[in-house]
């Protein structure tokens, strides 16, 4: 089970509200490579894994580790939906930064979540379950990890050169920092399982690699001749077909 | 069965185009508590509906006037969508307005739909059939009935705030105003139900709640530890795990 | 933050395995009213509080009780998928039951999970983060809690109808007094607000209610004519029609 | 707006349950080509179209019609629901058709619908508004409503031999009537549209076909090589590309 | 199998950069209509097609052509992407064209793509396998392709509407004849179908058309009473209701 | 742009059919780590890809592989739904193993497909875009490509299992072999590119790791208080709160 604690990991305050960079910011909360889909991926491995001890450990560690990375992005994503121009008057009344703004804002955050964050990605696709492998193959799930954090990094990387705002910034270069450790952390754990004799590229190494295989794919079979199917799912079929008429 | 009147159950013209706003107002149409899911729900409540009577002829009811409501907002939001700026250059030819209308709006409207409107939310995310629910149990549906009023009103309301346009600001408050008849509605049936003895809090109420649980979770079992698993599905196993190395 | 304990919070072991009910209990799990569906709509409502105090902690705290009991349920469904037939001659070797269940479980726990828990429905269908709101107003959140919890006591009562596992209904007979609990604390909370002064029905009161809207709907405008839309859009048009032919 | 009539436009009564077919059945009300997406797309059509008039009438006409079918499988499939086995020991006591049944059936009929039908395919994926188009130009849409019937009209006729029960093959061999009714008509009102002047193939006419364009494909222009991209999105780079080791 | 050739089917240059443009020509790419939709049905309904000879190999040959459709595309919008403002400031610094591209383009372009196209439609929502048909039946199938290709026609004549660059219309050209040439090509292949006495509508042929249907629907059965449903389910219930208080 | 070669890589014949293995085999064709999501993320990847030469080369080729795996299972996924009971009565007629059969395979393999291959992946749930990622940046998408031939032979291996048809296995053992060669192609690109100079880890290495990092996650930032929010959303406010009842 958890426990929350009040305070944040680390700081997660904007200098200035900026409502068209909270929308790009949900990419890194409820997108593909998120800190939703890494929390829950961790999890789910941590709680299926059915090898007790230090790997089991690991993956609730960090998995729980992630769920306070979802907390600091929602609190930051909130606070920059401050003072957003709600509608196209205001958009354009001032000058052409409100326009942009109203314009490249995600309506939702003010129709749906009442100026708060959403589960969602950049455009305001929803999260999905789908996102998250948990194998029960160690070295396939950790080298998922690995890319998981490097294409996170990635994104957050971006997004530092998309605010001038010194607060996000900060933020952003926390989370740098905390995915470049674990991108080390999984790489590392990829080796433990290794030397444990645990399981050995290619992924699973318990069936074995038969390795006769052509590096250049050429056919070895022919065209592929279906039969004529049920008549009572009224496919088109060659039982009525006309051998002349091809 | 039904029948199709074609007149409008109020009036649904805005006084000038605004893709930008259309694209907004497209969260009650097609978003999680939009019209589509609260006609679909009662609807769906009332055809599973085992109890004949009032209910089912007030879930039926209800729900035939949302697909009017449906009908309202599609022909609403078809007229905000006239005049629109295609292009970039046009949409930033004449005045910012237009450069924030062209940059603000759905491109689906225009590129799919010609000019109409479609079945999803603000953010061109399509309307699913995840989104309602008809459970059978009449009191937990009646729960969520009052709250999908009670967000959709939220929601026309934040709309109302976001246009100066009288003829879109006239059907919103008309829509505001179903919304809180609706509300009351349901909180009534749920009284009724109470009052006809057919279902009680905490739902359900014939599965008795034994109320022995403390209020404060805690933990009354230890970490679990889970078998090895099948050795056919590959999973990392503690069979191959060597003790020491923990 | 949070912290992870790694005891449970009760206890989540089968008398023995059975994939059949592994699959239906995914639908308290990932499905549209499952754990993952309240532990994260109560901890987004709880991060986008913009009231510091009693209601945030009270979100907080039973988000973070939610986690806790998908890791349970996550744990539970892990043990009922051991020892189940892979193959259609192992599914009727033996016995019937292994026929049902090999034909009524869920193929992707084992391809894909290898033995282990998804973050999907009854159905497979991966959980969506458009499975909740959070709205930023209090009244119609907690209203939708309790319907949340009603809807899932619901399910979890029906599923305790779908086993003879002691194991397993000794888990779904705690799920469902924590449910009871629930849905009584948000009751209350709905009854603090009002309270406390800060929302009353309907949603949202700071918007007057008109009461001047009949009970019955009935049409108060002509049926809609549209304009003939911009021919750069190439739709069927008013302008090329001749009024004789119709 | 439209009227809800209590009768059933025809009976939706089964001779026995069966919820392996109701899951089956499913398949026509919330499949890709089912009755929930032939009554939003004509009037979705019917109410985008700008156009008054006859194409207006019959779109909201026969979309009309199909709620009401809607409505008839939604019956249907309840009372399939009855009397169906919930629990493996059940689905095995008496008979093999009972375990058929069980593991044949679709667990969310009962755990979320609890014996209604939802708003979902054969395997309960939930119904999308992507299924939908509404595009403004008749011609492309009534072409598009040709084939809806004629795979709805298809996927009734393989359900009309997945049964032998004489009231469900009855409510079919209805459906299927009307469904040939509805092709003819959707033909019927393509070649009006052309009559009228309206539109001709290949769509949209009013972009004039060059007919330049050879039968068969082949290579016009060469591989395409792609500028280095804004070195702030951190992708691998031609610019830092020893030319040497390619 | 496939064997991929480096040259591209046409050119794919655009004469200057446009991120806004390139979010919008993602729905003929990734939409519901693409190129991805037309490629993968037109191949699936080759490989499930139990009658060999020329309809087979049009379908694979069509098919693999739009493959060719897929990169162009992807190409063009790859090189739109470049020289995009990455953030507000940047988007509003020099011009109003700059924040109009800011606000109207997709952002995860950059923060997941790098500057790269997407399988998704003009809002990012993904492309989904939902979105094509391979039903087995010849007839129905075409007329879908016939519908796929105006749908499609009319979305890139759109698009040919929306920019003013000379590159992007060229290429757009050439896909338009593609499309009129395809259109006209499903069509032949009706009257094919039908000569060689394969097929006929209403589709399908072989369930024959009762005919007895009226045209205008009316009610045939009374209101539907269901019966009470399985107590375990815990539905309200007609046995709990006293009949007086209806 | 493509050429379609009508031979097969591999033959795909079963020695019999087995409409629920079919069903199974969909994970694998269509699921989240299935045939066409390597082909279509190769494929991306390569066409995105901004550095002309031998890295665009092999995601091309091996790309255009995948696409002829796709066609090979959906080959054999059509030939294995052959001869499948329709209805229960056949489902149960005969033997036990027909039984599980009719409850175990796919409904929607006979009423959407008329007993063709889906995009989908076992439990009927559609392909989607999301699965995809071509991030511009080879060294985290070639560590995405890794994992994805590991789970993807994960899957074949454990598919391997669960059949006992001569003809399947066959099938498989080749894709486990071409599995196992690309996963090793994977690794070598990634050593490549370090070579080559290209990038390191943790990826993107030009954005340095500041590396101050603690290892343990600690709390470095106070409970956050947010702002009141604009009254224009309704949210529950604390300008409405009084302290003294906290």
């Amino acid at each position: 089970m958890f426990r929350h604690v009040r305070d944040l990991q680390f700081e997660a305050k904007p200098d200035g509200p900026d409502a068209a960079f909270a929308r790009r910011l949900q990419e890194v909360l409820g997108g593909r490579w998120g800190e939703m889909t890494v929390a829950n991926q961790y999890l789910f491995q941590g709680w299926n894994c059915r090898l007790p001890g230090k790997y089991r450990d690991l993956l609730l560690d960090v998995g729980t580790e992630e769920m306070g990375h979802v907390e600091m992005i929602v609190t930051m994503i909130t606070r920059l939906l401050d003072s957003a121009p709600l509608s196209l008057s205001e958009g354009i009344a001032d000058n052409p930064i409100a326009g942009a703004v109203y314009a490249g804002s995600n309506p939702a955050h003010f129709i749906h979540a009442g100026g708060g964050a959403l589960p969602v990605d950049a455009n305001g696709v929803p999260w999905s379950g789908a996102f998250i492998t948990a194998s029960g193959n160690l070295l396939a799930d950790f080298q998922l990890n690995v890319t998981a954090e490097a294409q996170g990094r990635l994104q957050i990387a971006r997004l530092f050169q998309m605010t001038d705002d010194p607060g996000v910034k900060q933020l952003l270069r926390f989370l740098l920092a905390r995915d470049a450790v674990h991108q080390n952390m999984w790489l590392a754990a990829i080796e433990q399982l290794k030397e444990d004799g645990l399981e050995e590229m290619p992924v699973p190494e318990a069936f074995g690699d038969s390795g006769e295989c052509a590096d250049n794919p050429r056919a070895y079979a022919p065209e592929p001749v279906l039969p004529a199917g049920d008549p009572r799912l009224y496919g088109t079929s060659p039982d009525r077909w006309d051998d002349t008429v091809t």
